[in-house]
C-alpha cells in the first residue's frame, strides 16, 4: 500500500482509489511478516491456552476485525452489553486528518443514546446553510440561493462537521468507561485466517469461526504520517490542529510483534473498510462502477473574499467545474474540487502522478473566480474518482458478517459514508449481543443484511445521482440538454437533505418489525420500521423536562411505551390497569424474557407518558406499581412516567399531538434497543404486544447464560 | 480537628461547629509536624534556589491557600490567564461525600464561561419546583403550593445540584488543560508563616509576600474517611456512588514529607475555609452571632410514599419542627432536619454528644409523619448549628486577599455557600492577573473588597431572614403571633429565588463599573454593575445560533459590544465608521492596551450585533475591518459579528428588545473580564469609552511583561 501513499492521503481515498483502478496490490503486509510464534502473553487480550509448540489459543464470543467508526460501533455495543469481546486492527495508531467528516441527525441521536452527543455537538462546526452558486448570463458565478442545510424540525440535532479522528477518541473513551477498561482496541494485529466450522454451526455454545491472528512489528503497522505544515507535498500527514488528543496509548512492539495466535469466536464483524480482507476471505465482492469524475479534496484555512465560506456552499462554474466548500472546526475549511483537467484513459484509470496540491488547489482558484483565494495552512488533501458500489452479500450463515465500506463504497461529498458505516453496526450489534445473551432469537439475525442492503443501495443510488447533477457543467439555458438544469440541482438537493440525514431510513417487516401496519392510525407520527421519534415530555415526579428520545439509551433494553392516555379518567385508567396487571402476571412476555432474580426492568423497560395534568396526577397513588417498580434497596422508581405538559423553563412539547396519539386512548409502542419503532397497538392489545415479543425473543424464561441478563 | 471528626462530617460543617462552639483548637498539625528540611526538587513546584542548610526558597507570582471551590477558581483564573501560581490544601485528596451541592444560574454561567457549563449541567439533578408542604387545620401536614425552583426567564441555566466533588473535578480537569499542567494542586502542605514587607508594596517586579510552607507526612494529612455503607454510626466516609472519579492522583508522600520551603509572592490568596489560617494570621475575624437553631443533615436513598420526594420541599410540621428535602444525583436525596430536641446550653454550645444519625433520623420521620420514610443506603450525614458571620476585612494591603467561607459563614440551607465562595474568586482572579501583566491599574483590587463585602453581608442578611421563617413554628392562625406566617414564608422564598439564583449582584460604581449611569436608557436590558444577561443571536458568517453569552469566555480579555443597529442604513453606518475609525487610530484605548505585534484582540476584544436582516448584509462588505481583523495567516476572523435574527432551528432571540436597545441608533457596552456590565454609551460617545478604559487600563502602550500580552 505503501506505494500509493504519496498521492492518496486518506486511508478510504486510498482504498477506493485502489479498488477503481483495479490494481489492488493484495495483502501485502501479511505476505512479508514473520510468522514467529511464541507463548507471551498480552495483558489486552483474555487469556489463552497454548498446544505443544503451536500458536496459543483462545475462544472469545465476538470478533471485530478494523477498529474504524463501524468497528469501534459495534464494540461500543458490546462494551454497553457486557459482551466479551476482541477488536483488532492492522494500523499502529488511529487515524490524525482528514477522512469522513460529516454528521447526520440520526448519528447525533445515536452518539446521545451512547453518551457522547453532548461531545460532538460541543467541538464540532455546526453547519446551518447550504448557499447554492451558478453562473449568471455573464458567466460569473454568483448565490442564487439560501436553503438549511437540515431540514428544519426534522431532529433535535443538526447535521455538524468534525474530524472522524474526535470521533473515534468518543468512542475510545466509550468503550473504556462501559466495558471497564475490558475492550481495548488491539493495534498492530492483522488477521490471516478465517475459517468456519459448518458443523457446528447450530451449537450454541460452539464457536465455529476461527481466525489466525498475526502481531505486526512496528514498521509493518506504521502508515507513513507527518506533521503536517504549509503547503506540504505530501498528502499523508498528522494535523497539528487537534491538541486534545494525546491521551492516546501507541501498541507496545516487541512484546508480541511477529507472534501468531489462535482465536475461536462465535460471531467475526468485518469492519475492514473497502479493501476488506474479510470480504475477500468469504469471497464476496463488491459490485458497481466507476465513473469518469476525479474529485480532488483540500481541507485548509482559506484567505479569500468570498463571502460563503464558512457556509456549505454547492458552486457550478460555467466551464471551470464544480466545487464544494464545507466549513469544518478549527478555522479550517474542506473544498471538494472537481478535476476537469485529469480524466481516466482508456482503462477507466486516472493518471495519478499529475495529481498534485499544486493542480488540485489551481482548480479551486479557478472554480472560485472573481473571487480570490490562497491558504498558507494545508492540514490534508487527497484525490479520488468516484466509484460506487454495494456487497454482494452482507453475512456467511449470520456468524461473519460485513459492515460499513466493506459493503459499500460511494463519494465522499454528500457527507454519508461515515454515517451509513456507523449505523450498519448500530444496527448489528445489539442483535448479536441479545442474541449471545439467550435473550433473542438467533433468526433475527438474519435481519441485518435485510434492513441494511437495502440502505446501501438507497445512498449508491442517491450518490449517483447527485454526483451526475453536481458534476455536470450547468446548463446555459433550456435548450442546453448536456448541461445541468441548476434548478434540477437545487431540487435533487432539497430531496437529498431529506436522505442525507439519516432519518429516512425504514426498516421492512421481519421478526423485529410488526408486519401487520393496521395499527399504524394509533401513533400517526410514529411511523413503524422508522426511529422514535423525540418530543419534550416532564418526568411526573420531579417535572424535569426530558427530550424523550433522551430516556432511549443504548443500553441493549427493548421498551414498551406504554402511551396512558387521560388516566384521571375512570374507563381509561381501567384499560391501563388491565394492561398493566397482564405485563405483571407470570406469563407475559416480560416477566418469562428476565431471568429469575433479575430486575424487572433488566431486559425490556416500561416507560409511560400520560395526557393528564402532571399537578393533578400523582405517582405513586396514580400509576400501577410495574410501571414504577418498588425496589427494596431504593425504593420507588421516579424515573420512568412521564407526562405531556407545559414546562417551566423549556416550553411544551405537545408530545401527544406530535406523536398523533389519541389524548384519551393513548395506544402502546415497543422500541428496539437501537430506537426504531417495531409495534403499535391499542392499550387494550396485550395479546399482540405478546405476539410480537413471542416472535423476536427467547421466552422461555431459564435459558439464560448471563449472569443477571442485564447490559 | 480529628475529636470531632466522629460528630460532625463535612469540614465545613465542622469547622462551623467549631467556630460556633468557641472551643477552636488552635492549628494543631502545624504544631506537631517535624520541620525537617532538605533540598529535593518537587516537579510540581517551580525551580527553587536554596540556601545554605536553610529551607530551600522560590518566587511566585500568585499563591493560592486552599483548594476547595473558591481556591480552585482562582487557580482556574490563573492558568486560563498564564499566571505562574501555585495552590496549596492541607488535606491530601479532595472531598468525596457530603459538603455544599446546590448550584446557582450564576455559577452555571460561569462554569460555562471557563468551558465546563455542560459536565455540571449533565451531572446534575436538576430542581424545577419547590413545593410548600404546612399543616392544616387538623394538623396534618399537606401541599400548599407549588413555584418553580428557578424564576422563569432569568437565565439560560436553572439551580441544579451535583456532588462537590464532582465541581471539584471539573475545576481540575480545566485547569489542567488551561495551564498545560503547570498549574497542580499540591496537596498535603501546609502555610506555616505569612509576612508581609511593606517597604517594598510599591515596587511592581517584587514578591512583598513571604509564607513558609511545610510538606506533611501522610498521617498528618489524611481525614478519616471511610467507605461508606449502610446505617453507618461515622458520619466520615467517601462515597461508594461517585464511580467515574478513580482519576485523581494522590500526591506521593516521602519526596518531600516534613520539608519546609520558603516562597515569595506577589499575591497571596486565602481560600483556607471558616477557620481560615491565613485570616487568622492577618489578624482578623469574622463578626456575628450564633443561632439557637440546631439542624442534622443526612443524604440517602430514601425509601417512602412520601409524594414530592424528588421535589425540593420546605415542610413546617405543626409541632415537630422543620424540613427541607433536596433531591440529588444517584437517587439520594438530602434532608436538611430541624432537631428540636437539640437546644444549646446557656454558653450557647450544644451537646454533640447526643446527635446521632439516630436521632437526626427519628426527628425527620416525625416531620414526615404521616408518611412512611425509611432508608437502606446512607452516604454522608452530618449536623451544625446555624451562625452567620462576615469578615472585619477581606484584604491587607491588596497583596493577600480572603475569599469564601474565609469571609462568610451562614447556612447551608439556602445552597449558597459554594455558589458565593466560587464568585468571591471568580471577582478576583482577573484582577490579579491582568495588574500582574501590567494591563491593569493596580488600583482595581482595591474593588474586590468593596464589590464583595456587600455580597458577603447580602448573604448573611438573607439567610437570617429565611433561617428564622423556616425555623420557626407555623403559626396556627392569625392570631398565633409568636408562629410563623405561611404566607409571609411563601413570600420570603419568592423573593429569596432572585437573591438566590446569584443574578441580583449589582457591583457599584468604581474604577471597573461607570459611575454616571445617565446613559443607562441606551440598554434598559442591560444594567450598569450586573452580569451581561444571553440572548439568541446568529453569526453573521454562518448563520449559527449562539447565546451571546457563550462569545464572552473567561479568558481575561475585556469586551466592548457594539450594538451596530441598522448598519443598512447611510446615516447609522456613517456612524459606525466613525466609531470604527475611533478604534483603529494609534492613540485609541484598545491600541495602546496592546503590545506592540500582539493581536488586536487581545487585551480587548470588540463583538459586534447588528439589527439589520443577515441575508440582505455581508461580513465584508458591511462591516468596518477592525470588526472582523484580518490575519495574514488565517485570513478574516468570522467570529465576531453577529446579528440580531430570526435562526432556521432555534427560534429567534429578540436580542435588541431583549437587551433594551434601539434597533437602528445601537449603543456601545464595555464589558469587564467577569461579563459584568461597566460603561454604556452611544455609538458617537468612543470618547466616554475611551476614558473608562483610561480608568481602570494602563495604556502605556510599553509597559508590557507578559509575551504577546494575550490571556
Amino acid at each position: 500500500m505503501h506505494r500509493l501513499s504519496r498521492f492518496f492521503g486518506s486511508r478510504k481515498a486510498q482504498e477506493q482509489a485502489n479498488d477503481t483502478a483495479r490494481d489492488a496490490p493484495g495483502n501485502r503486509i501479511s505476505g512479508e511478516t514473520n510468522g514467529a510464534v511464541n507463548g507471551a502473553t498480552n495483558s489486552h487480550g483474555p487469556a489463552r491456552s497454548q498446544t505443544n509448540g503451536a500458536s496459543p489459543e483462545s475462544n472469545v464470543d465476538v470478533l471485530i476485525i478494523g477498529a474504524g467508526p463501524a468497528g469501534l460501533m459495534a464494540a461500543a455495543w458490546m462494551a454497553h452489553c457486557g459482551i466479551k469481546t476482541r477488536i483488532i486492527d492492522k494500523r499502529n495508531a488511529k487515524i490524525f486528518s482528514g477522512q469522513a467528516d460529516g454528521l447526520q441527525c440520526r448519528s447525533l441521536e445515536i452518539f446521545d443514546s451512547l453518551g457522547f452527543g453532548d461531545r460532538a455537538w460541543k467541538e464540532a462546526n455546526h453547519m446551518i446553510e447550504i448557499c447554492m452558486w451558478n453562473p449568471g448570463q455573464d458567466g460569473v458565478i454568483r448565490r442564487s440561493d439560501r436553503i438549511p442545510d437540515t431540514i428544519v424540525g426534522l431532529s433535535r440535532f443538526q447535521q455538524i462537521v468534525l474530524h472522524q479522528g474526535r470521533i473515534e477518541r468518543f468512542f475510545l473513551d466509550n468503550i473504556k468507561k462501559h466495558s471497564n477498561d475490558s475492550i481495548r482496541v488491539e493495534r498492530a494485529v492483522l488477521p490471516a485466517s478465517l475459517k468456519i466450522d459448518e458443523a457446528i454451526l447450530d451449537r450454541e455454545d460452539a464457536y465455529p469461526v476461527t481466525v489466525e491472528l498475526q502481531h505486526l512489528t512496528e514498521e509493518e503497522s506504521t502508515p507513513k504520517q507527518q506533521i503536517s505544515g504549509s503547503k506540504v507535498a505530501d498528502g499523508l500527514f498528522r494535523s497539528s490542529l487537534n491538541q486534545e488528543d494525546d491521551e492516546e496509548i501507541l501498541i507496545e512492539h516487541g512484546s508480541r510483534a511477529g507472534e501468531r495466535e489462535i482465536l475461536r469466536a462465535k460471531y467475526v464483524l468485518g469492519c475492514d473498510g473497502a479493501r476488506s480482507w474479510t470480504r475477500r476471505q468469504l469471497g464476496y465482492e463488491l459490485q458497481g462502477e466507476a465513473t469518469d469524475f476525479i474529485w480532488g479534496v483540500m481541507d485548509i484555512i482559506p484567505i479569500t473574499d468570498f463571502p460563503d465560506i464558512r457556509m456549505r456552499c454547492a458552486i457550478h462554474s460555467a466551464e471551470n467545474g464544480s466545487l464544494m466548500v464545507i466549513p469544518r472546526e478549527n478555522k479550517l475549511v474542506r473544498l471538494y474540487i472537481q478535476l476537469k483537467e485529469v480524466a481516466p484513459d482508456a482503462s477507466g484509470r486516472a493518471d495519478r502522478s499529475k495529481i498534485t496540491p499544486d493542480l488540485i488547489f489551481g482548480a479551486a482558484k479557478k472554480i472560485l473566480q472573481p473571487y480570490k483565494l490562497d491558504y498558507e495552512y494545508c492540514d490534508w488533501w487527497t484525490a479520488y474518482q468516484i466509484g460506487q458500489r454495494v456487497g454482494t452479500d452482507f453475512s456467511s450463515h449470520n456468524r461473519v458478517f460485513l459492515a460499513g465500506d466493506a459493503v459499500h463504497t460511494h463519494s465522499p461529498k454528500a457527507g454519508q459514508g461515515m454515517n451509513v458505516s456507523m449505523q450498519d453496526t448500530f444496527n448489528l450489534g445489539w442483535k448479536i449481543a441479545l442474541v449471545l445473551k439467550g435473550i433473542a432469537r438467533p433468526e433475527i439475525l438474519a435481519t441485518y443484511a435485510k434492513e441494511r442492503r437495502q440502505v446501501a443501495q438507497d445512498l449508491i443510488d442517491f450518490d449517483h445521482r447527485f454526483s451526475r447533477l453536481f458534476s455536470g457543467r450547468p446548463a446555459k439555458d433550456v435548450m442546453d440538454a448536456e448541461g445541468v438544469s441548476m434548478e434540477e440541482f437545487k431540487d435533487a438537493f432539497l430531496k437529498g437533505n431529506m436522505f442525507a440525514s439519516g432519518l429516512s431510513v425504514k426498516y421492512g417487516p421481519s421478526e423485529l418489525i410488526a408486519t401487520d401496519p393496521s395499527s399504524q392510525h394509533l401513533a400517526t407520527g410514529l411511523e413503524i420500521g422508522m426511529r422514535f421519534n423525540s418530543f419534550k415530555v416532564l418526568n411526573q415526579a420531579d417535572a424535569r423536562p426530558w427530550h424523550f428520545q433522551e430516556r432511549l439509551k443504548a443500553d441493549g433494553r427493548f421498551r414498551v411505551v406504554l402511551f396512558a392516555g387521560n388516566i384521571l379518567e375512570a374507563a381509561q385508567k381501567k384499560r391501563v390497569e388491565t394492561f398493566c396487571a397482564a405485563l405483571q402476571s407470570g406469563d407475559s412476555f416480560i416477566k418469562r424474557a428476565t431471568a429469575p432474580g433479575a430486575s424487572i426492568d433488566s431486559v425490556i423497560e416500561v416507560l409511560t407518558i400520560h395526557s393528564s395534568k402532571r399537578t393533578e396526577t400523582e405517582l405513586l397513588r396514580d400509576f400501577p406499581e410495574i410501571l414504577h417498580p418498588f425496589d427494596k434497596h431504593s425504593g420507588w422508581n421516579y424515573e420512568k412516567v412521564f407526562v405531556d405538559d407545559d414546562s417551566y423553563h423549556e416550553g411544551y412539547g405537545n408530545a401527544y399531538k406530535n406523536y398523533g396519539v389519541d389524548k384519551d386512548r393513548g395506544c402502546v409502542v415497543a422500541v428496539r434497543p437501537d430506537q426504531y419503532v417495531a409495534w403499535i397497538g391499542e392499550v387494550d392489545d396485550f395479546a399482540g404486544l405478546q405476539q410480537y415479543f413471542e416472535g423476536c425473543l427467547q421466552l422461555n424464561g431459564e435459558n439464560y447464560r448471563v449472569n443477571g441478563n442485564e447490559c
